[in-house]
């Protein structure tokens, strides 16, 4: 008996059956905004990570080298890729580019509740537009595909933050702060105690007195002050993020919006407006997904500058959310009919099973040679909603027995009159 | 600017959404069956694949050694992982077990026409029956699948098979003939001269005699003489497969599937019925995809004896059968309505958006702050139906303007009434 490994996943079909509803839920909401559906490869050269992240991220990959001599790694994020393909076909595309995709990723991380080695993402991304409506465009569809779930604004909220009000900030306190350490100090802000905070901002560079008015500004939130303290680039920056909101306004997201300039999302490539989203009841402690605009990076691989902004969902976090909310899809097998046959009746039962699958109905019959009682066992653990019994019995008066499972009720059914050209008979059609 | 590695493929939209028109197809088929979603891991432990198939399978794998030390590979394939999965949790599910997924998988392979280094496959396959009907019922899945793409009797046919047919014929000239190496002749004897093939056979532990009289035997292709000739064991197979096709032809896939004997399957595992599905007219020249039984592979992998049945459908090659016979979906995005906004009309714009995604369909906006003209080619190349222009002075009058984009013609709508309940308005709704 062979083991998983740590951190992969099994999912059955019962748990499946959540996931995919689930996932087809999210899916469909981005089609609605006209986000098409990309397919990318699972393995990409080493070197993009690299470049992008450093040599120290080759720890938390699965990186190695192929039967032909070349690094590869098990893509750990789809951004470098998605970048990689817009580089490839930059001028034949039509801007703006909206593409979505939900697929697995890997990182060789500690594994822990909500986390995983192999974890599955729906990216959804806009290439090709600086204007604040592709911000709010990706607020609103992420918020669509929560509501659609069922989630309400009591549920989550949108942690709206920009990184330039930040970076400007913080150059406004000292023009030789290292912007990005800093940043990742306002990023584990929540996380940590405050004495730390402003250690991890003293270490940036920032005076021990400039870090606690910074934390404080921060802290208060007040985008006029910070906009007034700030100068010329904050004022912009806090323009930016105010039309952001005024647009996912407009697009019907902004009652789950708020600002909140403690949020400050780790990764580097992040260049304007990004957000995070929270159970509103701090039940999951982890942010459910984040996402914001990175406008450098498909310059820095090569490509004509071009604006972005994106989103990636993380299936097992929204998971949890929705769990803790109360409406992750029951995890159960659903089947409209089971035909069952009583001696030998496979051809009449079979044609029946056609003409049921053929009106798109999910229909089982016996594979097994199975007694009576072990079909009508199967057929109840497939939670199927109809029985058709084809009994030779029954078939020489030209009939077939239709049996609602949940009621438990029987009747008769003429055989050549089923299903007769309805889609989803019941014992009712033929009481 | 960063290259795709070799082998690997990146799906625009256009190529994607034929793609996933296939799948979805492909999968609805199986869930009519009753054939249930599970997710598998993409990285499973390298020695799983090694006690299959032996060392020499690792070089043709993506294997490696994780940050933990543990040998790990690319899933090349689905059976063994779901083997792995039905024996962990085999006293649990109920039998038949019948799992279907579509994913792709890896192989360090010579690049060729509709083969490449990640390919994506939809296995079917049904656990805990060693009936006829169990075989039968994936060759109807297949047909199914097939039909519903739009394929014909005339584009396909499955080559049916049996594996105890030509090992007990085999054993029947010989019985200490190498059975394994024997059939992997047959498996070849369509690609080389008949001398080969016979020199496959001799090598194989057949005289030359002997090599020639079964390759005709199994060229002929009479059952009866089969049977007559091979004795006991050949003549319970020959029942078999006769069972298979009687059932399968009550399961309505009858007309798809000949006999063909010297169909053997290439893998080890098989144990019983085998076939493969060819391109009628020959121009595809490799199998589209084949399946079969392999009654033994769960107890060899620690788990009770549990018969089982699949089918492994190549995407690759699916495509190039499916755009052989002209039914390839159209590579091309589809969008319902492109909202145009004309000076400051977003807010209207949006609510419009909003509606006609609630009621269900694709509709994009402007998120680039463009142009009239920019816009109506936007929609233009996104293949919008119909484009709702939202302009400042139309609204004045309280009017949109409905544009057909098919026909040009187009028509003004009270915005008050847009889409006012409406599930698909469009310009004729108004005139």
């Amino acid at each position: 008996m062979y083991d998983r490994l740590k951190g992969f996943r099994d999912f059955y079909p019962g748990e499946m059956s959540a996931r995919r509803e689930v996932i087809d839920t999210v899916e469909t909401a981005a089609a609605q905004y006209g986000f098409r559906e990309i397919g990318t490869p699972y393995l990409e050269r080493t070197q993009m990570y690299v470049d992008k992240s450093g040599e120290e991220i080759v720890e938390e990959l699965y990186a190695f080298e192929d039967k032909g001599g070349r690094e590869v790694t098990l893509t750990p994020e789809l951004t470098p890729t998605v970048a990689r393909m817009v580089v490839a076909k930059q001028q034949a595309l039509s801007k703006p580019i909206k593409w979505v995709s939900t697929r697995p990723f890997w990182r060789y991380e500690q594994v822990q509740q909500g986390r995983f080695r192999e974890f599955y993402q729906t990216n959804a991304d806009i290439f090709g537009s600086s204007e604040p409506e592709a911000d709010a465009e990706i607020l609103a569809f992420a918020a669509d595909a929560l509501t659609d779930l069922g989630l309400t604004a009591d549920d989550f909220e949108f942690r709206v933050s920009h990184r330039d009000i930040l970076g400007g900030l913080l150059r406004s306190f000292d023009a030789d702060v290292h912007v990005t350490d800093a940043i990742r100090a306002v990023d584990k802000s929540e996380k940590v105690e405050r004495e730390e905070y402003l250690g991890l901002l003293s270490d940036a560079g920032l005076t021990y007195d400039q870090a606690s008015e910074f934390a404080d500004l921060l802290e208060r939130g007040d985008l006029d002050e910070i906009a007034d303290f700030g100068g010329e680039n904050v004022e912009a920056a806090v323009e930016n993020l105010r039309n952001v909101l005024a647009a996912a306004e407009d697009f019907g997201a902004g009652e789950y919006c708020e600002v909140s300039l403690t949020t400050a999302r780790g990764l580097d490539y992040y260049t304007g407006v990004v957000f995070e989203c929270f159970d509103s009841t701090g039940d999951v402690s982890r942010a459910t997904f984040g996402g914001g605009r990175y406008d450098d990076l498909i310059e820095s691989f090569g490509g004509q500058p071009t604006p972005a902004v994106g989103v990636g969902i993380g299936n097992a976090t929204l998971q949890l959310l929705c769990q803790r909310a109360g409406v992750w899809p029951e995890e159960e097998l659903t089947t409209d009919y089971y035909v069952l046959t009583v001696g030998d009746t496979r051809s009449v039962a079979s044609r029946i099973a056609r003409d049921l699958r053929e009106a798109g109905n999910v229909v089982e019959v016996d594979v097994s040679d199975r007694s009576f009682g072990a079909q009508m066992s199967y057929a109840d653990s497939v939670n199927a909603s109809t029985v058709v019994i084809v009994g030779e019995r029954d078939l020489e008066n030209g009939e077939v027995t239709v049996k609602d499972m949940e009621s438990g009720e029987q009747t008769t059914a003429p055989v050549d009159d089923f299903p007769g050209g309805r889609d989803e008979p019941t014992s009712d059609d033929f009481e």
